[in-house]
């Protein structure tokens, strides 16, 4: 069996985001029925994490084992000539065995895009978060350097019944888990950037870490918009992680802004 | 009565062309529908030109006559607020009674978009037209700048019974037309910029003139990828324009490369 390693891109507005539903477009569901097609085969690729629906990667990884031998060039050229143009395959690559996009993960890197001009122009419209109202862009530039470092994110996470269910899998029996998963027995993450960009009307959010919690990332922006606003200051994001509460912080900010950018391996 | 102009941009690949048509989404009808939910007024902007399903625009312009004494700020914000997305109005002007968004034109300036990579970014599968093989684009780029200058364009002209009906109008009974239409009674038009651009994987056309036939660009684009498959030559263009026949151009290039960048008045 070949272990295939899938570099994705996808524009995430028209699926019901990356896991597998019944009766819904997914990215999952999506790949899984055009990789049956191509190899016989009914499997699910794993994917480095999930995105939420309207989310969309610029390199998303996803893994999987198959009996076929076609070389990867073509796979690359048959999966993009039977996937929809909003999935695009950038790159296959055969890996060792015990490479798994989730678990062999490193650490991931995220853009958020926030839209500042009066007009988002309708090439942007699915691509953006538009907030035209005032910011202050200086007090969200503080406030996003201090979530760098070892925190207990807890007041960012939303509850997650799937990823409390794997907690309680490492926690327990750590066979139920290819390799051990340690990482995400406790909501504990590394920051290493986080920080904002004014690229002309658009204000980006980049943040780098060795793993993010369900909604993390929305959440922070959602926390560095209150910041912007004034509803609360920089100084504030200390005593929001301490917190250890998702109700000490702000709101969930809309998906359509957020781009998985990168998987560190 | 104020004349008001609208500067909109759209992305067409959801609407079938700028006209308005029964039962099919349209700009024109899209438009016309929220300008009345506004004013009360049932009235049919008028474009510069129209574009065809699929084609976008930076700066379309449309000119309607209105009783409405809504300041133009707020008939923008309001527009915003009611159009799809796909739909901007980027300005409203207020302008003297005999402007009007097609008579008034001087110009326009078109950008064809061809993605050169081997793969699309899945953002820009509606935006630009995919052509991954060898091209010489030296070769096109010659002949690109062969058009410029005054030229009778009939070979780069898609045949177009409305606009037959109106060169009949104009050179039989003038009244049928507000402003007398001369320049439509000829295919002689002039070309003042016709270059292609690289941009990364994008190879962009840039064209510019004192106005365009219908299908002018895409004939045009179609011819010079011709020439970059080397089927004809550069030196080709003059006998192309001298044959004044369809037949003697190459097939219309697809209608989602090509947007409407700016009206000159």
């Amino acid at each position: 069996m070949r272990n295939l390693k899938l570099t994705l891109a996808y524009d995430g507005s028209a699926f019901h985001g990356w896991q597998i539903q019944p009766g819904k477009p997914t990215i999952q569901g999506t790949l899984a029925e055009v990789i049956e097609g191509l190899t016989g085969e009914r499997l699910l690729p794993q994917g480095s994490g999930r995105t939420d629906a309207g989310v969309h990667a610029l390199a998303q990884v996803a893994t999987f084992h198959t009996a076929c031998t076609i070389p990867v060039a073509n796979i690359r050229t048959v999966l993009n000539d039977r996937l929809p143009a909003a999935i695009r395959v950038l790159a296959v690559d055969e890996m060792h065995e015990e490479f798994h996009a989730r678990h062999s993960a490193r650490g991931k890197c995220y853009h958020y895009r926030i839209w500042r001009g009066d007009v988002v122009p309708p090439f942007l419209a699915r691509y953006v978060t538009h907030h035209p109202y005032p910011l202050n862009e200086t007090a969200m530039q503080q406030a996003a350097a201090l979530v760098v470092g070892e925190h207990d994110f807890t007041s960012f996470a939303a509850v997650d019944p799937e990823r409390a269910q794997r907690m309680a899998e490492a926690a327990g029996d750590e066979k139920s888990v290819g390799i051990p998963d340690r990482k995400h027995a406790t909501n504990i993450r590394t920051i290493s950037e986080s920080r904002l960009e004014r690229h002309g009307s658009e204000l980006l959010y980049v943040v780098r870490g060795n793993g993010f919690l369900h909604h993390m990332v929305r959440n922070l922006v959602g926390t560095f918009l209150l910041v912007g606003k004034g509803t609360i200051a920089p100084s504030d994001l200390p005593k929001i992680l301490e917190a250890r509460s998702r109700c000490a912080a702000g709101p969930t900010a809309p998906a359509e802004g957020l781009y998985l950018v990168e998987v560190e391996y």
